[in-house]
């Protein structure tokens, strides 16, 4: 069984972060590696960067469909190019936004998100109400930390832990979900100072997608997720037709 | 890794059968048990027989906090009394429709439910609402097979079948959802008879279960799902009480 | 024209308020009476207790179907039972949740809920979407106090006044639904004092039955509310079989 | 206790025929009148003609206010004016639309409207989303038969018959609810005929007010829902302004 | 292409500045006039202003149709009588309200709305739920100043900006919707004070009319929309009859 | 003022219909003009496609603010880029599939669409949610014509009449919604076949800028579709970076 965690950003060291706390869960037979971007943004805080993410993301679905990879995670709380990796990949893919979500809804009435900049909040909204939990999300909230300050600012582990704190208490909810990938590894230390439980999505999709492939499911091949039809790409992105 | 599968009827065969299913899809290190409930029906076709099959399940759930269980499949697709039951376990507890719908709305836009009778579609319908996954769920129907008739009605695998195939090509979904733990068993040959992802809840729920508490997951101990106050019960079920 | 209010909990002396309050408002030619659950838990203040009570009820139920009862009530703020008391009764089954926020949203735009303890806001959530009142619906809010100290402690009133004051203010709310039958007594004192419709669902629960017995209305006897299927009960529970 | 339905087109004819439904329901203690709108259409089957209806009703509302009236029946089930109405009356204004849709909510799972012409089936719509019904309204079904010919032609009573029963057959539906006052003497036969509870909203809500005022249960006389503040009127409504 | 502006209310003053604000938007190839309704309240400041003031714009539709009008507009914030006014015109009838919320959910996630009397919010509610445009509405804020005196009153536009700017900033929203008429001369002025975009209606419904003209589309002649019924009408409003 | 249509596919061809449409109902004053995408699919016919289809219509943007563009059309129904778009564009953004959609809000009660594949009805679910106009559409139909074949199959304007006819009798829909770019030269043949209003997205879209930049309305630069943040972007997008 072989799961590649995709990371969409071109930050190799996020990757190593991301592939650590996937690797933390998976069950013995369970094969699983990480992949970098190969072209797009270093880091996705917007609505352009996450479409601009996307063909990098794809190339490397291509790359694991050739690499005999069964399953995959998107890391990036934005799921970005979610249906279109659904339609490549004859496997399941996860977003991280998706898995997190549905495993929050598990713990209590509500959860809160909390995430990076601000202007993402919308994002994670969308994708709430996507994936039918926006009766379980009771608040999205941001830290106003860029993504790649999570792994250099000193204080990023103390204003994130606080803005969980706050969201909880301002919420009423029962549990934290982590709007970032690069937040995974702040997961066991948030839930330690505020008493809560708190969802790391990289693991969950880890966790789901791994669940997926035990049970044997796969989309059925037809319909809205089958293998697109070929077609002629023309300039840049010329090699990505087919 | 603990984890306890309940069947809230008090047929000991379909206990069996559920714990077949469970068991080959758990990791090694999970210690996985089925229990059958001690009180209530022989098989939940109705509200009253939900209503009724609680205590006994509560009662295993108590029983499974007692004997170190860390999490708890509910093996009715009614998931009869899963609020009370997150009450009283420390550790997850998961129902069978839950996690069926959550995994099958992974594999396309939506699917089907195929249940036993006519008359427990309703119960469908209010669960695929509060799990969020209406927008997923694009038709319940029954085959008006009685549950324990699944495992002894020769035609039953035929039957659920048929059913499925219809049921798809009437939605155009993507997958279809056993609307009863007494189905667990059909799940693999109905996929290969019509070509799309079944879900069994059985093993879904099982899965989910050990995601949880391989991610450390569990209720905060707060708020609405809190152990409940101690209360004096009086009459039959003057056990109950504490 | 014979309707019976059913106290789903054990406390015999909340039975008798909430019995006043009902035969405080029924036409000369409606028989009313009030019975105590014979097994269960005293007061009803978590999802355990909720289930719990359900057998109970049950047995109140089959009893007034013995004694030639037309209608009932379910006089707890979580409506217990509702659907599994619908198929074994001949006639109507009103739930006091379900009548009050009905008859609430006859008032103006919105009204507040006030209940007891917080951890039972939950439940109010979910029966506000299960009867469609979630639009009326502009807040539930919980005054802390345990059901049983309605009657007993001696700021009850003032708590439960206050409470309610705040809840309007708070909510820009048109009315007040009192989220407990132990509170029955209390409405038109608050009703005088924070100058706003209060409206107690043990009478108008009682009311609605009426209504509906007088329209000769009752349950078409087919479908999902028909009477349940004959089925083995064992355990302790045998005596709920058929 | 005066409760007043009125009729808000202007034939007579169809007046005596709700008065009679009316009464039948009534207790003892209440005094109840009908009143037909003195300007308007002579029936309403357009959006054109239900808003022509409302001078004629408040008007009549008014004149109930002068007369000691308690409460009011609007007797169309487009339930026109029902807001204004509210602001002018100082008890409760019920509207045939509303009380007949919550009454069959506690029927079952799911509703039929069976309505006049196919234009009005819009609104009827708008109604059920109004009142939080669109979860119980399963289909909105035109008979064709323009209102003055439910008291004339003498196919009315099979026609609307049998379009009840084809509603319950394609809905797969708890109950019917008549979808116009003029077809309120139809209901028993139509019950008798098709097996199902049919809910008249004229019966369904004159009880309706008549339990309101019962319960001592009025608009909180301030905000939305207050009297309206005096304006100048000008033109042909000029006595409508004060 | 002929654009008719009907100002429902009677305050002719009101109307003329209504007129200059659309004319300012139109193309050189539209002629557009504005109509005072001949009858009915000189302003809409309640439900039962906003019923009253409905046969006067329905009397000015059916004057548009025999001058050859093409399209209108309602200019009030409550959208009075759009159903009832479609059915009688063959060109397009557009609210105020409709087209502000509209244009506004082009310009960022969400919305605030600025009306005049908190009375008025309900009706706002009612219309942001008709045109779909929940999603966008994060909430609805009275400045309490009576339509009249926003023409009058010499503080007018500083109350209006202010609750422009308290809005935005509690609902964190990215435009306002002036939720009167009677407000459209202040858009510029408020936008320059408060830095985001601000909504007049009167232009915006102008605009929509005049690009459905462009379009060439009108109502397809049949069905709901279809002109009413030919009806007897007696009493004050016998002329409104056919 | 200047208008840009952006075709994001590469097809020219199919970019010079689109700019006949457009330029049909803008006014005097209004320059427009129509690109063609320079990079990526020939047509938008999956997720995949449309995925890959935004970094060459972000590039017409960035290309568009350099030429002074005052605001743009996305001319392919899956509204692809468009939240990114929003980011880049100093002046209103409009997809044609909000455009159409909301304009065939005015029409009546219901909408159907008509597309071109039935992959991609999917999308389609996704923006009637999106725009909140699920209300509105009453279904969405495929005729499995590819979208080049529009152009080039001598039977297209039959089929998608044909398709058109069939969705608005089952969904007894008031008017029909074009669902792809392609197809906006048959709008007034398919109207005058079938005889109800026909809504081309790319004409409606057009207008709705035009409309926007007539009001002085733009985003209000702060917040969620402000500037994207500076990024260094690598590999083969890296000139995607800023």
């Amino acid at each position: 069984m072989r799961i590649r965690v995709v990371n969409p950003n071109t930050t190799a060291a996020m990757t190593e972060t991301i592939r650590r706390c996937a690797l933390a869960v998976v069950g013995p037979d369970t094969v699983l590696d990480a992949a970098t971007s190969v072209t797009g943004p270093a880091s996705i805080e917007s609505h352009y960067d996450e479409a601009m993410s996307v063909p990098g993301l794809l190339a490397a679905i291509r790359q694991g469909e050739a690499d005999g990879v069964d399953g995959y995670v998107i890391a990036c709380f934005g799921d970005p190019g979610l249906d279109a990796a659904r339609e490549l990949a004859a496997g399941p893919v996860i977003g991280i936004a998706e898995a997190a979500m549905q495993t929050a809804s598990h713990l209590g009435r509500g959860f809160s998100v909390v995430t990076t900049l601000g202007r993402t909040v919308g994002r994670a909204e969308d994708l709430a109400e996507r994936y039918g939990m926006q009766r379980f999300c009771r608040g999205i909230h941001a830290c106003e930390l860029p993504v790649l300050s999570l792994e250099t600012d000193p204080d990023a582990r103390k204003i994130v832990t606080e803005a969980c704190r706050e969201a909880v208490a301002k919420d009423a909810s029962d549990a934290v979900v982590l709007g970032c990938a690069g937040m995974a590894e702040l997961c066991a230390h948030i839930r330690d100072e505020i008493g809560v439980p708190v969802i790391d999505g990289v693991a969950a999709a880890t966790l789901t997608v791994q669940s997926l492939l035990t049970l044997g499911l796969r989309k059925s091949g037809r319909g809205e997720f089958a293998t697109p039809p070929p077609k002629t790409y023309t300039g840049l992105l010329e090699s990505f037709g087919s």
